[in-house]
């Protein structure tokens, strides 16, 4: 999951209520309100007009149970924050005749028991299932898969099976939170695996934070999985966790972090650069953000022909003179900024042509954005609070997008981590590469029409038909896998 | 997975060929062959005579595609094992005019592509779905959890997820096959932990035989889940890892192979000493195999209150002045024998009132059942060939018990370990204790009531509608539990 300030949870909260005030009312801030009215009067019109007074939006009001004298009504309106949910009941509580029951959430009502399940794909009926399903049946594909390990991918789960794996130190912007509230956060990837691209998904949340056992675990438990969705693993362990495993499992390893944001970025950029008309291997990027984000975009961006480039951390743009720099950044200053520009960030964004933020809030304004190119492209992704404020910035530059889902161009990994294992799985890699990567990028920005491409439509939703298996395809063929037989059923029957 | 006779592959083929000659026809063992047939005549009936003159059994036969010259059928049917399969096909192939199409394996169609899935509980639709199950709402409830880590049992799939874990070393009656020809029967277990006690487990098959490492692996896993379901892992190393991962982690550990075996032992004796008219505490009892399964048999009896027993292993009875026992053996060792018998299984089982065992094919015969004490019990559970003849045993004893689902009485740990864990992960039990066990055992033996009970109905069916329940409830007090909340919702609502 995207996310790039890491701050402790009091921050969080803070942060949180400065920002409600600008914030609108949002689904996922929902509460339900079950209350009596007196039957009769204006008082349900009454309520409604309190809510809304107060900045909310009633989206349901269902009457669960009348009588001569009293209503009894469940009015489920969307709230801002958790406060604001709080105020809005207030203002219900205000209106005469109005008794509050209960009070329930609906983004919590749908995580009571978790958000995933596993389920058989056979009935288990009478001794007949239970013989084919279990034993003795079961024994004879035991002894097929022990002949041919190959086997494992036709006659089990593996191939469609994806271990999200985290160790809960970098979850969302909310930091280091540990494997049970990080659990949330894989369920729900999980989930988006399932809907966008019909993989079965399993969390593992590991209650270690130490590479070395990462790495062990990692590798002890892919005999069962055809891949790995490493998740929210802090900088700079990630890149060594991923490294290794990618160097000793014959599975996939997708650090979605790192990997996943950087295609949707460079698809982004693809598109941007379509809008305005310029070419990738001419334009000047400023990165801002030197952690697990920003070093995979660097990477892919200078995969896809970027030529002029400089990134910059919070202390100032990465060049090779700086003093103690670690061998992460020391690479990065040896493969960027070859006009060894040593100021800040403000500095460099002078005259480029494209911003891209995966850092922290509001470190430049528009004045800073209007230094820029010509039809200049931002994208600022800090979480929940971008590196500048957008709506500055579209005053200054020609496409802005940011990670936010109430802006347009919201840069979401979701787009792309789905069809990238379906890709993978269906091609049964062993591995991910840099060139996979490039052709989901490009999949994913040729989703979006010349007829549709505009500055405030440069990726297509999520929910767009084809963005899944688009990526997939792209993917697919990358691997050198080839489309799947239509039906599993009967050319992959096994002959006796 | 209760099997006692580990050995190797080639082993297992030889004894399946020279079982072969007394197996019935069995569904699991079920072929379908598509095949083509001139229209009209009496080609089909021929077809079934050829089959059942084989020895199979035809148990569908469906017309796929008709015409005025030719027919394409495809027959089901159930052969004894694989090469008689093979025969089959050969007695239609000889039937005039039939054309032998493709040949498929039911127990493998079963197979392809896995047993089990995962699946999202909630649709994801639209961006109102997507905010509230994924960001930004998933990050109120992951900070929930961060402050209250005990809300992960109510706000994750925690509490009704089930490791089971392998490291595919002692698996069926097949051996060390690995952990990848081991996943077939850890997603079977998964399917009936599902079919049997609505429980979400998911299978880890480890690339790991280390004991250090299977326990700081499953140590590292624990937080997703509300059990660890250890299964198929050789003794002793078994002993260690269970021993250690109970001490350390705060959710349950069951070896499966060891105390779900004795579970049901002991039930199962329960209810053999019922018809029999004898007391536990009077009885002696003769275990064959000092393994995983058999020495948690013992302890369990013991806990039962057996107060004579001895136990035999492939160099006779134990006792503790035979050389070079090992720590296990030395314990077995001083609780039992305490005759200090020094013979052999043969001379053990004399005047014995209770033989069970848990280790090799035919070691004793019907003979050596005659020296037992009147009203005999043999358990003689070493699959697929039990230590003596089932029907050689029942012509001594009064009550005979196998491993084997084709003979009465069949010992399966099925019945026990969706129930144990149901009840487990009710209570939210941090351990499983030997009173859970037994607790466990009684519910099990009293599912059989007085009007039904028989020498060859002491256990009930798996398929019996209060097997599960009844044990989960017993586990489930035993544990402290209470009977959960009727409903998830309203009474489990979070309040704002």
């Amino acid at each position: 999951m995207m996310h790039f300030t890491y701050v402790t949870l009091e921050h969080y909260q803070w942060r949180e209520r400065i920002t409600r005030v600008t914030a609108l009312p949002s689904v996922s801030y929902s509460i339900t309100v079950r209350l009596e009215v007196p039957a009769g009067g204006s008082t349900v019109s009454k309520l409604t007009t309190a809510v809304e007074q107060a900045g909310g939006l009633v989206t349901a009001l269902d009457v669960t149970a009348s009588g001569h004298e009293r209503l009894r009504i469940d009015v489920t309106c969307a709230a801002a924050d958790t406060e604001h949910a709080g105020r809005l009941v207030e203002a219900m509580r205000a209106v005469p005749g109005v008794e509050i029951g209960r009070v329930s959430d609906r983004t919590f009502l749908m995580h009571l028991g978790g958000k995933i399940s596993m389920e058989a794909k056979h009935p288990i009926r009478n001794r007949d299932d239970l013989s084919m399903i279990y034993t003795p049946g079961v024994a004879r594909v035991c002894l097929a898969i022990a002949n041919n390990p190959d086997d494992a991918r036709r006659l089990t789960i593996k191939r469609n099976s994806v271990a999200v794996v985290t160790d809960g130190s970098a979850v969302l912007g909310l930091g280091n939170i540990g494997p049970k509230a990080a659990l949330p956060v894989m369920e729900g990837k999980a989930a988006l695996f399932k809907r966008f691209a019909g993989i079965d998904a399993w969390p593992l949340c590991l209650d270690t934070q130490d590479p070395d056992e990462i790495v062990s675990i990692v590798k002890a438990i892919a005999p069962g999985f055809a891949g790995i969705n490493l998740e929210d693993i802090s900088a700079p362990r990630c890149f060594e966790i991923e490294a290794r495993l990618r160097e000793e499992l014959d599975i996939p390893v997708f650090h979605d972090d790192q990997h996943g944001t950087a295609v949707v970025v460079l698809a982004a950029l693809y598109n941007a650069l379509r809008v305005v008309g310029k070419d990738i291997s001419n334009v000047k990027v400023v990165l801002s953000g030197a952690g697990a984000a920003g070093t995979a975009i660097l990477k892919l961006l200078l995969a896809a022909g970027v030529k002029d480039t400089c990134v910059a951390d919070i202390d100032g743009v990465i060049h090779t003179e700086r003093d103690g720099l670690s061998p992460e950044l020391r690479w990065i200053a040896e493969n960027t900024n070859a006009a060894k520009y040593s100021g800040n960030l403000k500095g460099a964004v002078a005259g480029a042509d494209v911003f891209i933020g995966v850092s922290a809030p509001n470190i430049l304004t528009g004045a800073d954005i209007a230094t820029m190119n010509d039809d200049a492209i931002v994208f600022a992704l800090a979480n929940p609070t971008p590196e500048v404020d957008p709506t500055e910035a579209g005053e200054h530059a020609a496409v802005v997008a940011t990670g936010r889902s109430d802006y347009p161009n919201q840069i979401n990994n979701v787009l792309v981590f789905p069809g990238v294992f379906r890709g993978l799985l269906d091609a049964q890699s062993s591995k991910v590469s840099v060139e996979m990567e490039l052709a989901a990028a490009k999949a994913l920005a040729g989703v979006v029409t010349d007829e549709e491409l505009n500055a405030t439509y440069i990726v297509p939703s999520v929910f767009h038909p084809e963005v899944h298996t688009m990526v997939a395809h792209a993917v697919r063929d990358a691997a050198g896998g080839k489309a799947p037989a239509a039906e599993l059923f009967p050319d992959d029957a096994p002959a006796l």
